[in-house]
């Protein structure tokens, strides 16, 4: 795993542990500017689920991390990595799309598989690292609080 | 125009001029409830576009309408009508596919054109109004601060 992803990865993952920790849903997110080899890659932003939290509706983990961010230039995002514990939701996936970040990073797709098919039919490169701990976190929080876990899926 | 269509459009084009006020993108979203035939259709939210206002990278005006909407069960969105004066981009687009919003009315789509045929293709009835007063508002705003539009467009 190269400086970018190790950043991210682990950045998405305690996002989504904090989440946890706070009673909510267990989905993190960071956002991670590519730089020139030899510097060491830029974290912009992270962020986590904020239903329960903020009672919010679109404050995804990844949504999150795009809303922390704050305003971009189109050029920043077209550099950098998306990094989420859980595949992306399809309101997280065109979120992606809006701005055009290149790649996307996701712990695991098992417990979950949002838009994947149409990042890739987009052109967006897609790396899924089968996490176990990003798994074992959604599957004790699904069993736990099912019917947040549904609500937050439009179910 | 029925009571629904009535009470959406004029509650979206108020948004965005009052976004247009604030010195804001000025398009505006409204989450219109249908009801039963002969009551009257119930406004769940509205909102209007925030990146400027908010220094925001998510909320558009249909997100900001979910938003403002706050927590809702699923069966409540897909009884729903989503307004919005402008087409959705990519984003807003996966957000009504998240909550399976079965219908969007769309003021105009002739200065910018999003994720519409997304939504056909995933069943969604959309209806393009064509309205002069949300177009012209888009034009005039697009014309003073173009690098504002392009960013909020991820361009």
């Amino acid at each position: 795993m190269d400086a970018v992803d190790a950043l991210g990865t682990a950045a998405a993952l305690e996002q989504a542990k904090k989440s946890y920790a706070e009673g909510g849903i267990p989905i993190g997110a960071a956002l991670v500017q590519h730089v020139s080899a030899g510097s060491a890659p830029k974290l912009i932003a992270c962020g986590h689920n904020e239903r329960i939290q903020k009672s919010s509706a679109t404050l995804h983990g990844e949504m999150s991390c795009l809303e922390n961010a704050g305003r971009l230039k189109a050029d920043v995002y077209r550099n950098c990595t998306m990094f989420t514990t859980l595949s992306p939701c399809i309101m997280c996936t065109g979120a992606i799309l809006l701005y055009r970040i290149p790649r996307v990073v996701i712990g695991e797709n098992a417990t979950f598989c949002g838009g994947e098919d149409l990042l890739l039919a987009n052109g967006v490169e897609v790396v899924v690292l089968d996490d176990r701990e990003c798994r074992d976190l959604m599957s004790k929080f699904i069993a736990e609080k099912p019917e947040e876990w549904n609500e937050d899926i439009g179910e």
